[in-house]
């Protein structure tokens, strides 16, 4: 399916001379708007011959006491423990669910949509991805949505977001507090969100702490081991002076970590190291590895919970999700 | 619903005094059957009132071009694994997939398969699980099946077996090559057929090589990193001699390692270690780990690929998946 070529809800907008959230509102009907607004929506609607069912087999079953969750990436720790999560929030819910991957690629996510939908859900749990906005919108105006991992102003009651960004400062910060000045950031992906709000709190946490950011210490990785190791590998090669490293996931802080043991750098007396994430295993490196924790398993839990709620027409609120720094053996002060 | 009170098929096996595999064969018509026994397995069917339909929405709506996964554990590494191989297997083939977790729990797993059938399926792929054979078996009747993980004799051609056994005598067959005598077990949970497997296969090693097998140097672990720390805990607290220790997996393998640190005991000049699974973590471990390595990628690759043989009909055979040893830094000769 060529969603391109279809009238979208920015069409609508555009047409109404609305914004993308009036028009949602319009369609979800979840808060009053002006009458003379509305109808003005509504006429583009029709002008455009806009047919708000991409996914209209979702509402042609009834009740079938199943939600749909897309995935990104099976295999990759942090969503499997989000999954797992999602699992013990229905658990002795009579609900079931149904999963279905979308691996970030838009096609396969679209794909992964449509089966989910065809298969007949009550309610969906959409967990990272890169479907665009309006798509988003339109699958809310459809069906109870829960969206973790992004944060849609349109959708925002129904959005749990990750505070990257501050889990990040904090970090940083604690580097800084314990004397650190040179301090490294292996990004991840800089084509993910997730990435560059990681990289936005480290330096935001320099620059409060009147630390200049030196673009030489700022190394993009891939989120994977040995991305990690290379960055420490190219800045020792270059002759970079550091006394830590911020690594935007654990998993490129073992590579670093590794990379650091092969020259005979210690850990943390010669270098200090803060992950991201804190994965089971990272309690159990050589030393024990202090990491932002992201409570993924109560992520998902509330997820799920929400979105019964949402099913059943019961109110709920999303908490703000806090990252909490689990310190450990891997950060020495100066 | 209650399985337990439906004819199943080891009824009508013992009602016509033939095998249960000779049961699967008249149901699924996968091998010929004496005209005889054909009828009596027919008429204990009819005379028992056995109804074949467990799962009979799977045959009420056509293809589906979907395959449904019955998982366990989402979060836990292998299995998360070889359901990204499975995803890869069905990439390209206009095939799409939705999963459901059993969680290693008899009521859940039958209720996430008949969430998967009442979505509608054209075959089905089990990972691991605890379901009956019988129950399997039936499924088999019913709807193309690729079975991971398990070992049912009357599906043989459908199953995907591990070789758990023989890779674990390998693992240990290495440390005596290097010659170890006193080599520590971490087992898996004893529950799980494939910890009993492993066992097993370090049992017939150690025989294999004359070395008598010393029960205090068996601890029984859980899978987690915990259980593994622990165990080591627990043998330096008793004084016990040994130079080696093979764990029943790579988590456990971590927790090992962080206790024998602990105490100051170097890895491998003091003890040298084995885990199993080879997790990508694992060569980012100080030192790189030496582990079996498990092709999850390539067991759900297979699975997959087979299963849509299965469901078009075509012939396709099941390769015998061998583990390998990934040799690192983890073990040191004698």
């Amino acid at each position: 399916m060529d969603i391109a070529k279809r009238t979208t809800i920015g069409d609508i907008a555009k047409r109404s001379g609305v914004s993308i959230s009036t028009v949602s509102r319009v369609l979800n009907q979840t808060a009053p708007v002006a009458e003379e607004t509305r109808q003005a929506v509504l006429k583009a609607i029709s002008d455009l011959n806009y047919k708000p069912n991409l996914f209209a087999q979702a509402l042609a079953g009834g009740q079938t006491r199943t939600i749909g969750v897309l995935t990104q990436n099976l295999g990759s720790h942090l969503y499997d423990v989000i999954l797992h999560g999602i699992l013990r929030g229905i658990n002795g819910s009579h609900y079931s669910s149904i999963f279905a991957d979308g691996s970030w690629q838009a096609d396969r996510e679209i794909n992964a949509l449509q089966t989910l939908f065809a298969r007949q859900i009550d309610g969906l749990v959409i967990l990272g991805g890169i479907a665009p906005e309006e798509v988003l919108i339109e699958i809310a105006s459809q069906v109870p949505l829960i969206i973790i991992g992004r944060d849609i102003a349109a959708l925002s009651g129904q959005c749990l977001r990750f505070d990257d960004f501050q889990a990040a400062y904090d970090a940083t910060q604690y580097l800084i507090r314990a004397r650190h000045q040179r301090i490294v950031h292996i990004t991840g992906l800089l084509s993910h969100n997730d990435a560059i709000e990681r990289r936005n709190g480290y330096l935001q946490a320099l620059k409060d702490a009147h630390i200049e950011p030196d673009p030489e210490l700022i190394i993009e990785g891939d989120f994977l081991e040995s991305s990690g190791a290379m960055a420490v590998e190219m800045l020792l090669m270059r002759g970079r002076v550091f006394s830590a490293i911020f690594a935007a996931n654990d998993q490129m802080a073992y590579g670093a970590r590794l990379t650091l043991h092969r020259h005979g750098l210690r850990v943390p007396e010669d270098v200090s190291i803060v992950g991201f994430d804190d994965l089971g295993y990272s309690a159990y490196m050589i030393p024990p590895l202090t990491s932002v924790a992201r409570q993924s398993l109560e992520i998902g839990e509330i997820a799920a919970q929400a979105l019964i709620s949402l099913i059943k027409g019961e109110p709920f609120t999303l908490p703000e999700i806090q990252s909490t720094l689990s310190i450990r053996e891997s950060v020495a002060g100066r």
